[in-house]
């Protein structure tokens, strides 16, 4: 019996991976590496228990091959499905992109599930699919749905189509509308960004945005912590929880002034204007985690230390240096 | 200047380009012929102001070429985007259907309308998208949207697009939940279908489910009627709209009943078990129209006027003669 993980060279997959095999399942991860890394696996491929493949989901043929040629030898139980564009101004330059790596990785991840009879779809999907609800209290039934980046759109678009599949053939879903994942290996994200900026010119931080932007931030071992009592506790078919931290979140504001105490003491950092960082970002966000405190989870970080765990971190994985 | 309908030869297409037409409108429309058929288009084409061309927008290349060349003659200020795949057995038989029907044909009308940089979109969505959500009451903004089909998932997957490209490069979109609509020329639906039945077997009519399943029906005529109210009266940027009729609607033995009644009086009823009649089918259904009424639209016809309408208008397009 085995796990299979889409995306697994990704930031959260290689993390859910390491995960797994450290709980003792078999784990079988697929990665096109667009956007994951090999160097991420290095070392989950010493793990006889681990294997990998390069697949590019978005390819149904190739795909349904792999991963039947797998389930022969060790019959795959469940489906943890991560692979995505996670580059969002990429997908807003060019939306086939998100089409491509977010939806139709989706999409043919559970018709070849429909074709090998795997049963159970974990699926990441995001607090993107919520749009800018003007500040509006979002649980998991909230509506309308109306997100603002392509990013978010096929994230929902996977949710339709995740949904459906629990319908016709699926015997459950876990839907996960993740937050802000914070930690490394990083492949993008604010605090990369500031720490490859910052390192490029030590005295000045330039921030998109007025830097009053305020979210909650998740690190990622609060992340599968929270999936994994998910996915052992709801009872629920469909079980869709939204992912979070439980704190008022921490602003850009902060995060800059972490990054420059911890990399460069000192640096000046200027910051631009209103409170959107690039569009689809959405400025106010009240995410309710209420479904998933009542499951009895709380995430061991605060936002604030969350941050601050990451930025030693990514500045580790940047620099080759501890802070 | 010039609308542009996709899916033109189905059959709302058709009875939108009509009605347009008769308001003066010039009208482009585009249409794959795989469930539309041209000999609906067979009156409009009598019109200088109708264009037709068979595009398959599935192809993204050749969809924006035929565009192009259009919208150099005659400025195309609106889109309206009825194309789909209507049949809904199909998709559930080979979900790609709905992926290349329903969805790409979406996301390739909204990279069409972004480099051809056309402003305004209306799109027929589907009550299909709210899913099974045992009764509750289904407003613009109820949640969560877990839809059952691929047909509503590919709908849902549509809205999602359309919102995130109004925030990037549309001015307005119109999103309409389209009901269970009936009218002419019917390419599918219950009344079609028990037409057919009736016609082959003339004393006996096979329903799937017990016939107790209840829905709210609406003419084609109110439909576009709606469509167009919307249209004119809403300001929001994003219009998202139910509509349907406003009474209780009918049964399907209240559709069954008529149909025999008026094409083959004192046939044999012979129903099946339970409340569905197919995997995708959603048996409870509590629409709201509200939003809708209170911007001053009212259908002109009940649930079971338009049933009547429509079968006739059915019997004398499947049997030439009038009951």
């Amino acid at each position: 019996m085995a796990i299979f993980i889409s995306g697994v060279a990704g930031f959260i997959g290689g993390n859910l991976a390491a995960e797994l095999l450290g709980r003792g399942e078999r784990v079988l991860g697929f990665d096109n590496l667009s956007l994951g890394r090999i160097e991420n696996l290095r070392p989950l491929r010493r793990q006889a228990r681990f294997a990998f493949e390069r697949v590019d989901l978005a390819e149904a043929g190739p795909y349904l091959t792999a991963l039947r040629r797998f389930h022969r030898r060790h019959r795959i139980t469940e489906v943890w499905h991560l692979a995505a564009n996670s580059d969002i101004p990429a997908g807003l330059a060019d939306a086939g992109i998100d089409l491509r790596n977010t939806f139709l990785t989706t999409f043919n991840t559970l018709e070849t599930m429909k074709a090998l009879a795997i049963p159970v779809i974990a699926f990441a999907s995001s607090s993107a699919i919520y749009g800018d609800l003007k500040g509006a209290l979002l649980t998991e039934s909230t509506g309308p749905l109306f997100p603002i980046s392509n990013y978010g759109a096929m994230k929902l678009a996977s949710e339709a189509a995740v949904t459906a599949a629990a319908e016709s053939h699926l015997e459950r879903a876990f839907i996960f509308r993740f937050p802000n994942v914070i930690g490394a290996p990083a492949t993008h994200g604010v605090i990369l960004d500031f720490v490859r900026k910052l390192r490029a010119t030590p005295r000045r931080l330039a921030v998109l945005g007025d830097g009053s932007q305020r979210k909650a931030y998740l690190h990622v071992d609060d992340l599968i912590g929270a999936m994994l009592h998910i996915r052992r506790r709801s009872r629920e078919r469909i079980s869709c929880f939204n992912i979070a931290g439980q704190d008022r979140g921490a602003t850009v504001r902060f995060i800059a002034e972490a990054v420059v105490a911890a990399l460069s003491p000192g640096a000046a950092i200027a910051y631009g204007r209103g409170g959107k960082g690039w569009v689809g970002d959405v400025p106010r966000f009240n995410y309710s985690t209420g479904k998933l405190q009542a499951l009895g989870w709380r995430p061991r970080l605060g936002s604030r230390e969350a941050i601050r765990r990451a930025i030693r971190q990514i500045i580790v994985q940047e620099t080759g240096k501890n802070p």
